[in-house]
């Protein structure tokens, strides 16, 4: 299958005191564009637990070009990288839609690790999980 | 000198609906602890234009532990690192007051370009700004 | 015309820890009907200045019941009541799209003051201006 | 006793496009404070459940003059009005500390239910909860 793409309409309040969508901001688009990822689409595909909770071990972001206020939305491609036993990597670009210009914002990358909602600690990847997972793979 | 510390307190509404800080409001700690040394210690020393405006070009967080709503503040240790003509750096630490248990909660690393804010670009850094720098570097 | 209705779609980073869009959120939404209706629409109809800057004189907001994290968007109509010499109210009823049973969320209303760049100062309506919030009255 | 007084640091994030601490974030700033109050102060003093939730009803902000980012806090004054079977009052004033100049930047008010937390339902205030919001009122 590979990427998953989320559209992101920023909002005013994503602006900070320069004008641009603050970099804080960006990893917040981030995290709206796994949560539909994970959350809704992969719990579709038998991995509904990772929607209890999965914990961010590590982000990366590198900042390209400002992003601003603007009807457009933004698109964010993820592609799943690293399926490990416990934890895995999503991989990140921040886009323009088709015929917008085609401008790369950024691109980021996020290491996560499930989590039992019992207990608050991380566990292993299940079976039914890595299948969903893989198939946002690249 | 060597590092700046930057004690922060949470707010109730950083939290998410795990009940922790959530993720992207770390780097919003980071940027507070950034603007305190960079807008009010820095701009004291003879780095004013750094208020102007800076651009976060990367960050980089490893998560350790999970903050949490309290009263106590966390504390965010920085030190500037890897100063270059037109950027820098500034490593960040996350850590407990003393007498709090002395947790580490995460690290981080931010490379940051100063701007010129008539034209919106990248410029280099002046050596008022390269000597108020050194003064936070390791 | 009468009414303005703006469709905004909820973000999971909105839920506070109790799970639900935070009740200061709430306020959010609006800015962002306003800011649509004010900058995008208005503008487009003679009155460019009310984007330069509106100050929010007063606010009220009645919670009605919660709103949660989902994927389909929270309608927000919008009407302007009260237009005076130097300022204008907008009433707010945030509500379901057609088809989603048609619940009311809260209602809310907002006094706002537009504002003179280059002093900061609260400053009168124009003629253009009152005529694009004319067309927004119920 | 009367009223409880919050002093609260102004991040730099909380500024908008325009520079000023963004409409919304007063609301974020009161609930800070209400918090304080309920969650932290009233909790010493028998109304540990008020900690468990307590739905916002009703907000009303009067904005004044605008706040911006500064070393100094504002204070946010507190006063319980309202006492009534399954709601309370508060009223806030936001105000400069001592020796600054006794700027008033706005004045609020929220109207709040107790929540039952296993229901999700409003509750009546217990005795010992309308003893301890007594001693916050005027």
């Amino acid at each position: 299958m590979a990427r998953h793409v989320y559209a992101l309409k920023p909002r005013w309040s994503d602006l900070d005191a320069f004008g641009h969508v603050n970099n804080v901001t960006w990893l917040e688009y981030l995290q709206e564009a796994r949560v539909d990822m994970l959350f809704v689409h992969a719990s579709e595909q038998g991995a509904e637990r990772l929607a209890e909770g999965v914990l961010v071990v590590r982000a990366q972001i590198d900042y390209k070009r400002p992003m601003v206020f603007r009807q457009e939305p933004y698109l964010i491609e993820m592609t799943v990288s690293g399926l490990r036993a416990a934890s895995f990597s999503i991989d990140y670009d921040i886009v323009d839609p088709d015929g917008l210009g085609g401008a790369r914002y950024g691109s980021a990358s996020t290491t996560l690790a499930p989590v039992d909602l019992s207990t608050g600690r991380p566990r292993r990847l299940t079976d039914g999980e890595r299948a969903a997972l893989v198939a946002f793979s690249g």
